[in-house]
């Protein structure tokens, strides 16, 4: 796959394969493009459509990165500088959109319609989160049902378009299609969380970009619901936003958030959807890749980064 | 098609449905979707593929514009306030992100991996071609091939992608495809001469946008690239534009190329790519709707808007 993914870089129009070059040489943690191959290889894959499907999720995802932070105005992602810092946003927008066909350019070479529907509905699904939660910054009110929606649509459902294909492009029986879908949106889910730990308890140098990156631009996630819902008459937090000087007060917001039971509670949380994920599983061919499927779930609350 | 348009923005989320209907309450000229459905109804046509797939170019189309309006912070678009100005840059990417999901959706409906396929590789060909403007502007050095490279992939490819699927999905034999293809990418050329022609000659009130728009931006189209090899030792429009004040300027700038035979010899060049167009129009069945691409070749010289 990581051929693959070079190949999207090796493009007649020397400026835009210098940007594609740098947003892709800086490697994430490939978890979406391993969860289509892991899945595929629980019955019979073919290389031929399952690598371009991987590659497609992979792209997508850093599509909708390049896009975010453009949205954020973002310097660092990933600890490299990002497109709109480097370049400007104009850019950044194009070069995600770029992003966005060529993938999907390589999910219509797997030839399988129903992918290829599977896909374009996933990145309108993501867009519908994006959105939610950009109309939702600042919004106190907001309860961890709102924050499952939210995060189901931005992570967890490009987490089962990766299970789900490759199910699909495996020719796996429907209910395994199921199972798996199932699988990714409960790994996603727990993923999400964790990630939004970690945006209060990380280390900047870990994470690539900085800390209480979320709270600084008003989104609210499951620690800061937490702490809400424990302190319903008192909400410390929605004063400490009312003041101007956002950057001062967000370090005393994460001490409080991070000396409570919110980021306890919130792993936790990730934990019951690991072992809803976990669960899943039981309905697939017990082999390595399931195995594998398996320590993911483990991984994902474990990380650092 | 409008029906299909409406359903669009019958959305569960309601602040996105608010802003896609806002976005395409305001029709456009509606061209490119009507080259879908004129080439396929040359052969035998099925509506169930061809609305969808219609739908989803005029989709894409949107998609486009309202990325464009983004990139070029511009207010108005078809005489109504743009979604960056309503709103704000950020949901307006994500809103053309989720038209262009959209649009693929649609596409992927008409279960045809083939048109699938040529929708990617042209919001590939577009993006190319909006980089290659951006990385281009203010570039005095540009000559009318590049111009011609940069239209053919910014507008042509669209309205090639809408002749060439329609043919496709109505079962055309693969010369008519061509044909059609080319036919497609001859118009989309003069259209976007034209257009380019109007951004000097046209009035405010019927383009919907202001005059002057691409100069002002830096954005060199045909009539200032055919003005400047007639002067190639006194660049005056360089030296205007070395100034500060562009708005001033842009005026003198207007007078100079409109006052000169740029404009002219701008449409002698879209006529020829129309004259291209019907010829290859003599290869495909001589009906109705034959009758109708021939009249949208004299139309898009002759439109003031």
């Amino acid at each position: 796959m990581e051929e693959s993914l070079k190949a999207v870089y090796k493009l007649d129009f020397p400026p835009l394969a210098r940007i594609v070059e740098h947003v892709l040489k800086q490697k994430g943690k490939r978890i979406r493009p391993a969860l289509a191959l892991l899945t595929a290889k629980l019955y019979k894959y073919d290389s031929d459509s399952l690598i371009p499907m991987a590659t497609g999720v992979e792209l997508l995802h850093t599509a909708t990165l390049v896009h975010d932070d453009t949205i954020d105005d973002s310097f660092v992602r990933r600890g490299i500088p990002t497109v709109n810092s480097l370049w400007n946003g104009s850019t950044a927008v194009l070069v995600g959109d770029y992003l966005f066909a060529k993938a999907a350019e390589l999910v219509s070479t797997t030839g399988n319609v129903r992918v290829i529907r599977l896909f374009a509905q996933a990145l309108m699904t993501i867009c519908n989160g994006e959105l939610s939660q950009s109309f939702n910054t600042y919004n106190w009110r907001q309860t961890r049902q709102h924050y499952y929606a939210r995060i189901g649509s931005k992570t967890a459902a490009l987490f089962s378009l990766a299970t789900e294909s490759g199910a699909v492009l495996s020719g796996a029986p429907e209910p395994a299609v199921q199972a798996a879908k199932s699988y990714g949106n409960n790994l996603g889910m727990a993923f999400q969380i964790v990630d939004d730990v970690l945006d209060f308890t990380g280390e900047e140098e870990e994470l690539g970009k900085p800390v209480g990156n979320d709270l600084l631009h008003g989104v609210l996630t499951l620690p800061t619901i937490l702490f809400i819902e424990k302190h319903p008459e008192d909400n410390t937090l929605e004063s400490i936003f009312g003041d101007k000087d956002k950057r001062q007060n967000l370090t005393r917001a994460i001490e409080l958030i991070c000396d409570s039971p919110a980021i306890e509670d919130s792993y936790k949380i990730a934990d019951e959807f690991c072992a809803l994920a976990r669960q899943t599983l039981e309905d697939l061919p017990p082999n390595e890749s399931c195995r594998s499927l398996v320590d993911l779930t483990h991984y994902v609350v474990e990380r650092k980064k």
